[in-house]
């Protein structure tokens, strides 16, 4: 059973998830493809409850968090490793992640992403905006770090319509 | 007496005060300026703790965030109701905010630019990057609310460089 919790009620899960192991950020309908983020944030922009996640051009995420302004981040509880460092590490394009993880599909409740059943918390979120992580204004470390190949990360603003929790 | 404490420890404190009265976004060294913000995330970015502010271009802390490449959010108690109002719609190009409100400039631990010492946290940030919100890929009615004359805001994505909290 799912229960409804203040949006910000549990962001140390969050926090704790992505400083450790990571979270999975679930994009695509028909294929839900879940994709192991080690990087969000969560605050208010616009008057409005706001989470960023980032995607590279080059990932299979990108094309359908692209086709469907829609997405939702699934944190897992601390025995989740395997299934983690596999979405981290194939593609959607090549396999069916929930199938290869044995995640069950369960509704969301206000998108039409789906959650991963077995997860604690899930954000449901609508996008809102996007940006480019911009090469020009990006501190040089930073810059050799993530980026020597290029494939800037795209910046996604979700409208955080609702954080649901399993009972 | 300032205590350091765990970066995303407080993060119920500044969120109450965003979607509250408002928190402090202060810019400059010489002439330090304190203006209102109710919009920010906190998260991860680049494997580091990153906060996000928005300054518009027309606003005086626009040219002082661009000059020192570092700000300070600071987290009021519930009764500066007052001087949030004043930092919300008076200019630092005309007045001395620090003297309007009778604030005590207090050195900043990683930052040289200070704290309000009256108030109860402070954020200390590095900006690593910066980005733009772009208005071809903003939600239809959040750009004829917040943007009808354009004076889209700049994202600033700040390090947090340590968070301290008034004892």
């Amino acid at each position: 059973m799912l229960k409804e919790i203040g949006i910000f009620d549990e962001y140390n899960l969050l926090i704790d998830a992505l400083r450790g192991r990571g979270a999975f950020l679930i994009t695509g309908l028909e294929t839900p493809n879940p994709m192991t983020i080690g990087w969000a944030t969560l605050g208010v922009i616009w008057g409005k409850p706001i989470m960023t996640v980032l995607v590279r051009p080059s990932r299979h995420s990108f094309f359908l968090i692209n086709s469907h302004d829609e997405f939702v981040v699934s944190v897992p509880p601390p025995e989740m490793g395997k299934q983690l460092a596999l979405c981290g590490t194939r593609s959607g394009r090549d396999c069916d992640k929930f199938a290869e993880c044995s995640f069950t599909r369960e509704d969301g409740v206000r998108v039409k992403v789906p959650h991963i059943a077995e997860c604690l918390m899930h954000y449901e979120c609508r996008i809102v905006h996007k940006n480019n992580v911009d090469s020009t204004r990006l501190d040089a470390s930073l810059s050799q770090q993530y980026y020597p190949g290029g494939d800037f990360h795209t910046i996604y603003y979700g409208e955080i319509m609702g954080v649901f929790k399993k009972e």
